[in-house]
């Protein structure tokens, strides 16, 4: 096994190398995107989950990178969808180009994406796997974004709706990685489904930290300022909770009609009053067992299941 | 062989009987966009290269239903980039819903597409080749979907350039239902090859025969008015040609912003006194014809070699 860092230097060297087709207006979007600085957590994952199962990272650089072409895709079309100009410091493409420059571009990533895995050098059988694995969590990340995308239109989001958003739109595609990856050895299917536990539960857990984060993080750590959830009054997992508690107090909230800063110190007040930091904290550590249970139980080597351990806990921040 | 008729009932059936997962929010436009009277042109074609090659059209319909729901996902996507309201007398999705559920729906339609051929009763070899084929295909059709934009911002384009956009944009998805169809049955790489050249052509054809219906054709058979392509600058073959052949007469007109019937009217005039009709009708001859000689040498029975010459013929409107 190799480190996080190590993993990452491989599939940054893979975004580099690679040679897109003309004409240059369809693929210069597509390289701006993958040349955004990313964190490359899902095809770490994916080359991690292949060396894990005897398969050398170098040979399945090509599965890695149509993960991080997929991902890259979700977010470039749900910039788009979500309005959002911004992405990692930068103008997102339909705001440097146009709405119609980032369909048809995210479009063309989806299709490279999958052009990685069937170009990819592993049998027919196992090709034929992983392209299932990865067009079924595309389907799942899908429906997570039209879930985030619906929830968005109601006033009131039971928490059980949120855990099943968070972990289609998060969670499955930590899972696809670690999948994808896994087949690339041929992977038994306990160990598929031990990997598919661990990328689910990671996924949730670090979800719920990012809202977590939102409010009660630092801004210069985080790069945006907090509190952006309660002002666009996202149902998160400490909103969703406050309004299930607390729900006078937190109706009284949104009618008042505040100023962005008073009405982040009233939501984060009745938050605190509930001690829902510490509870939020407590989901955290639950997803993360089950992830870390998960991945102890798949059969690994000593070295394997460490490197999946300490993944997990560098995810959410934590040094163990 | 069947018949078109028979073909596409089939594929009608197995568009009814699609069974979408969860929620409907996400499949309801899928459903929309797929119960518009479509006339299953490409899956005709899967079904009866699938048959041509002794595999019963029973056994091709999953690859066929793909192809059908990749042409409409292509359709959705461009009517919220070329901005039309309206796809066979209907609602766009972008109108009906919202342009954030249009591109959404759409990216679940390429993933379902996709998922068709994955799940097909094929070997896994067979099934890799169908979907490296289906993945190509959509990058040349994104392409030309590029061209098509990008000549849209462009005063100026050479008819080379034109048919390779056409090519690539209507042509490549008639070749790659047929090549897909063929390969169900492991044809040749000399037959998949013309098959590729035969859909090619078609699609050139049956585009510049459009570009002749905009101007030279009947309103009611043609459901939409006369002239439209002349009143939006639309580069077509008439109009790259007339540039070409007449640039001054047609500067003038593009100088003077007649009213849209005087203008219309005033293009025709150049078109008529170029002989462009007969020109163009030329042309579609020209691509009909190698079209109708690929498949004439493509080794196969005479039944399917004179299915996919009439095909072609009721294509262009043509009764032979």
């Amino acid at each position: 096994m190799k480190t996080i860092r190590e993993y990452s230097a491989i599939i940054n060297e893979a975004i580099a190398s690679r040679q897109y087709g003309e004409p240059a207006s369809l693929y210069d979007p597509i390289r701006y995107t993958m040349e955004g600085q990313g964190k490359r957590l899902r095809p770490v994952l994916t080359l991690a989950a292949a060396e894990a199962m005897n398969v050398a990272a170098a040979d399945a650089v090509l599965p890695a990178l149509g993960v991080e072409l997929y991902h890259n895709f979700t977010l470039l079309h749900d910039d788009i969808m979500d309005n959002s100009p911004t992405r990692r410091g930068r103008l997102a493409v339909w705001k440097k180009w146009d709405t119609a420059q980032a369909i048809l571009s995210g479009d063309t990533m989806l299709s490279e994406a999958s052009g990685c895995i069937i170009d990819s050098p592993f049998g027919p059988s196992q090709r034929i796997n992983m392209l299932r694995c990865f067009n079924e969590t595309a389907l799942i990340v899908d429906r997570g974004q039209q879930y985030d995308m619906d929830f968005e239109r109601r006033s009131e989001v039971a928490l059980d709706e949120y855990i099943t958003m968070i972990e289609y739109k998060t969670g499955a595609l930590l899972a696809g990685a670690c999948m994808i990856g896994a087949m690339t050895g041929d992977a038994s299917i306990d160990t598929v489904e031990a990997f598919r536990q661990y990328g689910l539960n990671l996924g949730i857990a670090f979800q719920i930290q990012d809202d977590i984060l939102d409010v009660y993080g630092d801004e210069a750590t985080l790069g945006k300022p907090i509190g952006g959830d309660i002002v666009n009054d996202k149902h998160t997992w400490l909103l969703i909770s406050a309004m299930e508690k607390a729900p006078v107090a937190m109706a009284d909230i949104f009618a008042r009609n505040l100023p962005a800063d008073e009405k982040i110190a009233a939501v984060r007040e009745v938050y605190d009053s509930l001690g829902l930091r510490a509870l939020a904290e407590q989901e955290v550590e639950r997803y993360m067992s089950k992830a870390i249970e998960a991945i102890a139980a798949a059969g690994l080597s000593a070295d394997a299941a460490a490197f999946f351990t300490d993944f997990a806990n560098s995810l959410i921040g934590r040094k163990k």
